[in-house]
Formats: C-alpha cells, sequence, structure tokens
C-alpha cells in the first residue's frame, strides 16, 4: 500500500504558514474566515515558534493572517463541543486556555522580536495575540475588541496582556463594554505602534522588520530579554539587573565592533550568531 | 414626647442620595456646594457600597454628584477642629484618611463596576474617587487637580490612584504644581474614559451603565475581581491566574448560555444571580 | 613656588555648571558638543546631587545642558579606550555603567523636584536622565532615541528608565528599532510634559520651577518620596503607607499654616525647612 501514491497530490496547505525571506519569518494565520485559535491552530503556531526560538538565522518575526479577519480568539465551536465530556469539558477548557495563555509567554520569551500585522478585526485571545507581540501594526481599517461579556465569559487572560498595554480605565472600558474600538483609539491605548493605508501594511512591516534585522541579533536577544525581565522588578533591582546585562553586552563582539563602527564613521558588520 | 409630630417634616436629604432604575444604582454625593468628603459623607457613601455590595440585582453603580463641583476631597475645617484634641488630631487624621483610603479599595472590590459621572471640579480626594472607579465620563467644563501642595499637604493618599492611572510625569506635574487640568487632558492623562457637552452627560452615562447591565451578571463580577487581582502579579502568575478564573467561567451557567445563544445567532438570557 | 600665581588666571569652567538663583538651583552639563556622560561628568553631577539633597535653602533643581545637544549619554570613546586593559575593560564598564544607574537613582531619591530642560537630542543615558527627572519639558526641535541596537549594545539601563514612562509597545519600538522620535511623539509617550518654542524654553521651565519653589517645603519633600515609594507597592500597601504619611503631613506645621490659610483666605507662609 505504501506505493499508491496519489498522482496529483494536493500541497498541504498548513493552519500556519510560514515564509522566510532573507533573516525574517513571517507566520500567517491560516483558519479562515475567522481564524480562530483551535487547539491545533495554537499547537501549529508554538511549533513555529518553538522552531525558530532555536534558529541563528532568523532575526525577526513576523506575525499576520490570512483573510480579512486577524483572529476571533478560541475557537467556540471546539470547545462547546466538549461540554459533552464526562467532565462538561473541564479538562478540554483548561488545555486550551492554558495552550493560549503559554503561547502568550512564547511570544515575550521568543529571542527574536515579533511584529503583529493587523488587517482586520481582532477580538479576544485574537487582541490577546497583537497585545502580546512587541511591535503591532495595522490597517486604518483594523478594528479591536474583548468581547467576552457578550457571550458570558469575561475575556480574563486577554485582559492580563490588555491591561499591560493601556491604562486601566481604558482596559476597563473594553472589557466591561465588550464594544470595539478603532485603530486609532487602539494606538491611543498603546495597543498598536502604528497606522498605515491597506495597500501599504506588508510595505511597512517589512521596512520595520528589515530595520530590525539589519542591527546586531545579539544585541537584540540580549535586549529583548532583559526588558521583560526588568519590567516586573523594582527600580533599584531593575538597574542592578540591567547594569549586569549591559556590562555582558559592552564585552560582546558585536558592541565592540559596533563601537569601533561608529567611531571610525563605518557600517558595522555583525558577527553571525 | 414621643407623640410631638412636626406637622410639615422635612423628608431628610440624606448626604448620599440613592436611586434605583433597573438594574442600575445612582449614588450621588449631596453635600453642596463643595460635596467634601466630611466622616458622614464617607461613612454614607462606604454604607452604600457594602450594601450594593450584597444585591444582586444591582448590575452597575454609577457615582455622581449633585451641584457645580464634583468633590473637593476631605472636608478641611473638620480636620482643622480636632487640632484642638488632646493628640493634636492624629487620631482623627488617622480615622479620616484610613476611611478614605477604605473607601476606595471598597470601589475597587466591589462586585459591580463602578461609573463617575463628573460636572465640575474634582480636587484631592474628590480625584481619588474619580481615578478609583472602574469607569469615568465628564463634561467638556470638567476640571480635575491634587492641589495638596499649596496647603502644606501633598495629595499622597490621591497619588495612589493617580499615579495607576496615569503615567508618572503626568501624575507629578499634578501633584508638584497643583495646577488644574481640563477634561481633554485628563482623557490623555487616563483619569477619564469619555468627554461629553453637559446636556448629554447623564444620558451617556446611563448609556454605557445600561451596555454593562445588559452583560451577564455572572461574568461581569468574575471579570472585575480577576482584573484588580491579576494587575499587581508578574505576568507568569498572572496567566496562571486568570487561566483558572478563565476555566471556572466557562463551567457558569452564563457561559454556556452565552455560547450557545451565539452559536445560535439568538440572544442571551443571563441567569438571574 | 606657591606664590606663582599667574596673571590672567582663566576662571575653571566645570563639566557641570551651577546657577542659584533664590530657591531653585540650575545645573548645566557642559561637555559640549555631545554632554557625553563621562566618568568625570556623571561624577561631578553626582557630586551637586549629593550636595543640594542637604540643602534647606534649594527647593527645585533644573537639569539643563550646553549647546546644541541634551547628551549623548555614555562616552563611547572612553570606554572603548578600556578595552586595552588587563580585563578587556570589564572593571571599567562597571564603574561606568553602575555610577550611570546610581546617578538616575539620586535624581529619584533627591528631596527636591528636578525638571529637565530639553532643547536638542537626547539619546540613550541622555534620554536616561529625561525620563529620570520628575518633570520634563523640551523645545518643539528636541529629539529623542535609544539608539543602541545600532552599536551592538542594547539601551538596557536606559530601557529600565523608559519602560517606566511609556506604554511598553512604545518603548521596545524605540528600543528595537533606534529610530529617533520628536517632541510631540515624547509627549505622547509620557517621556515630557510639555513643548514649548526655542526662545520661551527657559522663561517656561523657570516659571515651572518657581511654581513648585512657591508650595511648602516640607510637603514637597514628602510628597516626592512617598511618590516613589508607593510606585511599587501593591494597592493595598501603598494606602497603607501613604495612610501614614498623610496623617504625618498633617501633624507638620506647614499643614497647619496652610490649611489655616486656605480657611482664612490669606496666603499662607512656609516654615523655612
Amino acid at each position: 500500500m505504501a506505493d499508491i501514491v496519489p498522482l496529483h497530490k494536493e500541497e498541504p496547505r498548513g493552519l500556519v504558514l510560514r515564509e522566510v525571506s532573507g533573516n525574517v519569518l513571517r507566520l500567517t494565520l491560516n483558519n479562515p474566515p475567522a481564524n480562530t485559535l483551535s487547539i491545533a491552530v495554537m499547537e501549529a503556531l508554538a511549533g513555529e515558534l518553538d522552531a525558530v526560538a532555536k534558529s541563528d538565522d532568523i532575526r525577526v518575526v513576523i506575525l499576520a493572517a490570512s483573510g480579512a479577519l486577524f483572529s476571533a480568539g478560541h475557537d467556540l465551536k471546539e470547545l462547546t463541543t466538549h461540554r459533552a465530556d464526562d467532565d462538561q469539558g473541564r479538562a478540554f477548557f483548561e488545555k486550551s486556555v492554558r495552550l493560549c495563555a503559554d503561547l502568550m509567554l512564547k511570544l515575550n520569551r521568543l529571542p527574536q522580536p515579533v511584529i503583529a500585522e493587523i488587517d482586520g478585526l481582532a477580538t479576544a485571545a485574537g487582541l490577546q495575540l497583537v497585545a502580546s507581540c512587541d511591535l503591532a501594526i495595522c490597517t486604518d481599517s483594523s478594528t479591536f475588541c474583548t468581547p467576552g461579556v457578550n457571550i458570558g465569559l469575561f475575556c480574563s487572560t486577554p485582559m492580563v496582556a490588555v491591561s499591560r498595554a493601556a491604562h486601566p480605565k481604558q482596559a476597563m472600558e473594553m472589557l466591561l463594554t465588550g464594544e470595539t474600538i478603532d485603530a486609532s483609539t487602539a494606538k491611543d491605548f498603546g495597543l498598536v505602534n502604528r497606522i498605515v493605508p491597506k495597500q501599504y501594511l506588508q510595505q511597512v512591516v517589512n521596512k520595520y522588520a528589515a530595520v530590525i534585522a539589519s542591527k546586531s541579533p545579539q544585541a537584540l536577544r540580549i535586549g529583548k530579554r532583559a526588558f521583560y525581565g526588568q519590567a516586573e522588578m523594582s527600580i533599584t533591582e531593575a538597574y542592578d539587573f540591567a547594569t549586569g546585562v549591559m556590562v555582558e553586552n559592552m564585552l560582546k563582539s558585536d558592541a565592540k565592533e559596533g563601537i569601533d563602527a561608529v567611531l571610525g564613521k563605518r557600517t558595522p558588520e555583525w558577527k553571525a550568531e
């Protein structure tokens, strides 16, 4: 039976598409129309992130989505199906929510910077993905919400990311009313960095990625890890920690090269990681 | 003597007025002209909050004020009177400041969302009240300040709430200069959510309240408690905590009803608490 | 030999200029053109801050800079020279970064409020200085960046201050791209309080200083210390702490004077510290 091979085998289209261009990896959620974060999608994305975390070649990751909607968050149909389980779904809900939270922490802990590229609606855990990326760039028609209150399921895990990006009253307005905000409000709230017309979205995101990919990979890795590390310390602890980070960074080859280059008015050449 | 009853007994007007409309409770500070937070006012408001905390019928609380000024904060005359006490007022000052801080924590801990409705000036502990509500909506002529430095009494307790709403330099500008900011600046600082013309203030606040009151009371309670709980945790702890909250929320009747309703394209019917 | 005195001895110009006007001390970085934070500059500034911390006369400090650039941060030439040391510079790098971090903590801990007066570029540890002052006022042509990624040395210590002023995505955009932001963006990010035309910079800064210097020195000292103390506490701890601070403040002479003055509709007279 092993020798029975279909004549025109369709290339399987994954739930998360992967495209490498130079040092930049583009991951695209590919579960349209809503790009829901089903177990399969979350496992596929987590797998991609685990793989890229070990890569020395990839310097920046872009997280995009197929179709007209960035992501609607958890897959409600999948969750509902498991209400028929012996435990009314508890084990499955735990698996699903835990996987989602771990995915967000993976984004924080990924050595490479991650840029979310958003065109369309990002809701609930879909917005959580946006808020968990290091940077986010969206089209002017993109919208954002945490609509859990509308279905009796408060967006408590998305809140972790959203409330660390925005002021408390801003986060609370989204969480309590469930109403949708536009791109401009999302920028005011600190949820996105930049708003661009739809026809320029990829171009602008790619330019950000190229700018970041041109920097020392050593410095980017040291810096991203230090950023999230120090964020939760007291200022005195943070300075102790960051002082140690700076000294080690100074002793790395790229800092020597970069400083020599700037003093010599030439372009630095970063060491391959 | 008990039978001597005044012919035209005035209805006593409380220091905090209470008005229920459907599932919404409106509490109105009624100590004009400055709505100072005297011991009596704070005790009245704390009593109302304690009562509503136990209510299953009330889903949203509005905190408003009578007259042209939202609240001027502590009652300086009352405080000053107690300088004549044996301890120069220490015990009374402790009672007053502690009562005020507890009032703010009560707002955070109240199961129901609280919307501040502001028309006019909110200063010192009056601004602290605004900052301690979950949401705040004000008229375009409302103003805000922490003027303690002008009277040698730095607004150290209002600072706790204000510095958790605004960026540090923004909070510091208010605290060090004591100067008054307008509604637009207060919105930029994250102290208010929305600015509306005076003639629409109640209408807009009532609409916000109605929107929130239409959501699952179960979800609102779970979510508000989780919001303030996770805010002070590390991100890893916050995700552990919020994951547990989400799973329990999924197993509640309203989440089942809400998700069934959205999948069935019908309006959910929330369980009475 | 002691009697050989030069006929026209040049007045030595220090690396940090010092000018007292009433209760306001103006410190000016004077290491043009880039006002780099060499060891000598940092030691001079630290010395000035240590001295003013003990002064009862100075109520406000202004931190300005000579020339067209506020400060370019660490002195890269000085750091590079020490790569020739037996330890490749480690001990010197540690001394330099530690001195810089301690300088920032000194600004936080200084009893007097500090206003940064910026005209021109503030980069890396130069921006860290701005972010570490209590208030910051800049010209409309001022610019800001954390360009460490360009030289392989991530701005990990500036990040401690910048990430405590701005939203995380805003801080990350500066840190990961190294790109320069304008004054208006810096105000949005919470890095500066006010933007003024160049010809009014000193006038506006001096007015802020005069306003703050007119307040009770007792209250300012109590308040600034409390601000940074409570910022790192849970809200419950912060209220316990701030309640104690308020009660002690109420029992000080200036609070008595200030409250008596406002109730008596007269101008308060603060006790000399």
